[in-house]
């Protein structure tokens, strides 16, 4: 399925160049879950005195994987970390048998690596409601151990693919105190969906030093403003999972340091704009700013029923200039509108004001945004100082074609 | 566009006959407000001791006659009422204009009825953002009250069509003291949605006689079991409207009797579902029956998450029967659930429980009732006594082409 895809449009020209992050190491594998011929297991090893924080979907039926990682994130720890991933099964919907697959993994990686069982985390994502065979995956973790090395996220990043038509990474350097602090992510998914539902997999790494309880704040506050705001077509996967390591290496504390929160704000922001980039189907990357709501939630609530709109969708993919979709959208999003308030924009173009079309707005106008493949919809909603971003795709036939005429 | 579009799969064999109400008389008439060669409005005309009722969408945005429909939907009268409603503009985010070309409609309804104002009731549906042309419209009236007939129903269901692939009619008789009480409705709409947001619009009469508050409460609690349990997208008109008349010409007072509540059931579930057998791109007819949720509520919620989940829709389009996808609906609905209490059926095949696949489950008698018309998703969450029915139809390539291929 995955070789089967065309690569994404909207893809970035090339996979970038991941610096080293001092304090941990990679390493990739093929163990056979479900692919054939290509890596599909990948350890990330954090040493002693990394800190890790992480967030997870909220669906109540999250697998195994998510269900053990909660339990184990908020704990302190100065041993150090081990991210351990496979790819072509989820794990997910498996009953009893899933936790019992999660604790065998956990018990072999804590075994070759000399790591409490406490300190394993992991994450499983492909098919749905198959018995991971983790026999195979557990025969593959002593070479993994063998095999770890500071250069090769790029490795970890092609591992995790499931669906995705595209391998996912970002990076930045920050300069702290004169000394350079170093980010790094890679993350797999096709937005919140994908045929057997593959899942939205996150791992960032930095060398910078920050206390658990604070990186956890930092993690929490940033996926709200990156992957909270995208959306592909509403669904949620049982899986996702964001992890984010920081070793320490650097020896640069970066608690409270608003440059390094807006540096690794680019790279949480970059690795959520590939996943909509990868997003089924995609032809076009839309981003939505809302402005005058009433809150920055019921900001952000409009924002997604606009995101969400199969109508809204169908007319991107369709470089249609249906402002009066924005309209329905906002009206039915249970956010506080007043029709006669509302203004909208494409891009610069201003289409409707005073509840109306603009009286300078001309079609041709409209549709000339619509041809971009990068398209801006604003709106301001003229109640309020709330405001939101969120980032969606199109919706098109292909959509249709990858997720009801294959068969899973 | 209505004409380009051949008939949903999914539409009864024909139109129904339907029973004269006594108290209404119908009549159509062609204005030309963006259709040709074909009636595009509407008068019903009841007559005086008539009680009207109605509920309206609750979108934020709704259109000028939806607001004006609700300032006079409360008011008891007992000189009659007028329904007026024109296909082909919506008379939605028309600005100020909107409300002038509706108070323009009513007068000049009520010259020609010599109603008061008060009791005339409008509709516009069809496309958004355009100045309704009420010139043309009101050039009509005096021709429709003159044109008046009893058995001219049908004539009303062609004249309010928009996209609709089928005019959508319902009846039904009840007999209550020995005497025959008539109930004959009539309903637009491909779902929620349609290009140029075409609108639901729902008139229901019955010549039983019943107080108007009384009348209220019916209407909204059958509504709630119909119309507000059905979904093609999610996506919401402004302008839905559903208005029932209640001519009281039969002399026979339904006041709290169940038997004309349960007849009166009949016609706003039929006419939901032809709405579903309408949804655009069609071809699965789909009912999902939730027991065993927290409450009734819940039990909703979940029915509609998974009734409005792209990945279940497009799964029912290529006849998968993929479970997982159910699961994964009912994790992100919000309302509660417990994995391994869930138990899916598709028909009388029993999927999946206690949080995986039925050991007893075979994929072949999934994937046959995966290749029905009509198809039955059971989900029982096994944490309450909560149950709903909702109905939808699939997501197929035909949604996209009606939505993004044309240009409205």
């Amino acid at each position: 399925m995955a070789d089967a895809l065309p690569k994404s449009p909207l893809a970035p020209a090339a996979f970038p160049d991941l610096p080293v992050i001092k304090g941990v190491r990679f390493a990739a594998a093929a163990a056979g879950v479900k692919y054939q011929d290509r890596t599909d297991v990948m350890l990330a090893m954090l040493d002693p005195g990394s800190t890790v924080a992480g967030v997870f979907t909220r669906s109540k039926t999250r697998s195994a994987n998510v269900l053990d990682c909660e339990a184990k994130i908020g704990a302190d720890s100065d041993v150090g970390a081990a991210i351990f991933v496979n790819s072509g099964n989820s794990n997910a919907f498996t009953g009893r048998a899933g936790g019992e697959s999660v604790a065998a993994i956990c018990t072999a990686v804590a075994q070759s690596t000399g790591l409490p069982e406490a300190r394993v985390f992991t994450a499983s994502t492909g098919v749905i409601g198959e018995r991971l065979p983790h026999d195979r995956i557990i025969a593959k973790v002593d070479a993994l151990c063998e095999g770890l090395r500071a250069d090769a996220l790029e490795d970890a990043a092609e591992a995790i693919r499931t669906t995705d038509t595209f391998a996912k990474g970002s990076a930045t350097t920050v300069e702290l105190n004169g000394q350079p602090v170093q980010i790094a992510g890679i993350a797999k998914g096709s937005g919140m969906i994908a045929p057997d539902m593959a899942t939205m997999l996150v791992y960032i790494f930095t060398d910078a030093k920050i206390a658990r309880a604070e990186l956890q704040a930092l993690v929490s506050r940033l996926n709200d403003q990156s992957f909270n705001c995208i959306t592909v077509d509403g669904d949620t996967s049982t899986s996702d999972t964001l992890l984010m390591g920081a070793t320490g290496a650097s020896g640069i504390d970066v608690a409270g340091n608003a440059e390094f929160e807006t540096a690794l704000r680019t790279v949480f922001l970059d690795l959520a704009h590939q996943v909509v980039r990868d997003g089924e189907g995609a032809t076009k990357f839309v981003e939505i700013q809302i402005t005058g709501a009433f809150s920055d939630a019921e900001a952000k609530t409009h924002g997604l029923a606009i995101a969400n709109s199969p109508l809204v969708k169908t007319a991107i993919a369709g470089e249609d200039p249906n402002w009066g979709r924005v309209v329905m959208a906002i009206g039915k999003s249970g956010a506080a509108a007043e029709r006669d308030l509302l203004s909208i924009s494409f891009g610069d173009v201003l289409v409707a004001e005073k509840g109306w079309v603009s009286p300078k707005y001309r079609e041709d106008l409209g549709a000339a945004e619509m041809k971009k493949q990068n398209i801006t919809l604003k709106v301001d909603l003229g109640i309020g100082s709330g405001t939101a971003t969120v980032w969606t795709c199109d919706l098109t036939h292909q959509y249709i074609s990858i997720n009801a005429d294959y068969r899973s």
